[in-house]
């Protein structure tokens, strides 16, 4: 599908199906995640591609119930790290210089220069920015959904620290950021989907300077 | 371009050709970035679509000097509201509620809920919300610019205070999050270009729950 009607086509998808979507389509949209552009290419992202219907179960509650948590086929916990440590920086891009044939000498300036950086945020606002970069990777995944046929239902209505506890982020240096139901839409159920799609009309949306 | 295929394509062009990109695909980044969801459905996002040179070069020495600012055919500046004053929530109800023929007592509910769920957010607290809603948008407009063909990099280094000032934000309630060049890769002179894009391997990029 062409991405334009693909968005058109997508809605925050509020009843599912069940029906499980195959791997290589949930594998597709995972991708796109993973090639998501990063501040400074940290990739502070990770996610947790639950599929297993008994912790759907135990998550539903800590999100308010909602139906497409436990009727999709896949919910996708982005989360991103709670910090961003020297160590980790470090370690980004010498992984990336390795795989660049590239010299760590080379980078040395970039990476001082954002542990310089970070070292005047606040915990919170670490977590703020990597929590942005988590919402890039969520945006290009929902896309990606879209372009597949895929309903996805994005959500940020849950209780954080529930889900931190749950899946124990907090001793990976994680803290939850959004939620990403995938699966197919139960049409006659599904009281959004009747619902003309609502945004601000474009010259509401931009201002142009030309 | 499939999806998948763009975003490999694709990389954060550091040197750009100058070349004017027709409005038409100009657009459809924009009708893109449009069409994201977000938050509740409150769409605190507003770009500054900037194809002015003058303006352009103005911007340049905020973004330290990076010269696909002033090389780029259109330069995105995404802004968000700086904070989520409750008229603000009433206004976008109000309107969804029209043009979709409900009244706005079906809404009441979750219009203040929203509003007290805000009221316990600092200024600084609406703001990363808002902002992280203009990263959904950055993210499915690099996938859009990408899927066209189009050259695109994605910006956060540059001084947000100093963009504020110069497009006087503060007056609209708005702040600026990301900025974004599009344009057409100079192959001969981008550095970056010849250089493999890397990304965490799946394996560490998700943890499966089956």
């Amino acid at each position: 599908m062409k991405l334009i009607e693909a968005l058109n086509w997508r809605y925050a998808t509020k009843r599912m199906t069940g029906e499980k979507l195959d791997e290589e389509t949930v594998n597709q949209i995972i991708e796109a995640a993973r090639l998501a552009p990063t501040s400074a290419g940290l990739q502070p992202v990770h996610l947790y591609v639950i599929s297993d219907q008994e912790t759907k179960a135990k998550i539903q509650p800590i999100a308010f119930g909602q139906p497409q948590i436990v009727e999709s086929s896949h919910l996708i916990v982005f989360t991103s790290w709670a910090t961003i440590p020297d160590e980790e920086i470090d370690k980004v891009y010498e992984y990336t210089n390795a795989q660049r044939g590239i010299s760590n000498d080379k980078t040395a300036d970039t990476v001082a220069n954002l542990k310089q950086l970070f070292s005047t945020f606040s915990e919170e606002e670490q977590y703020h920015h990597t929590a942005k970069q988590a919402h890039i990777a969520f945006g290009i995944a929902i896309a990606a959904a879209a372009e597949l046929g895929v309903d996805a239902t994005p959500m940020e209505g849950f209780d954080k620290a529930r889900i931190d506890e749950f899946l124990d982020l907090k001793s990976k240096n994680l803290r939850s950021v959004v939620l990403l139901s995938l699966g197919k839409r139960k049409v006659d159920e599904d009281w959004l989907l009747p619902l003309k799609k609502i945004r601000q009309p474009k010259e509401k949306f931009i201002t142009e300077i030309k």
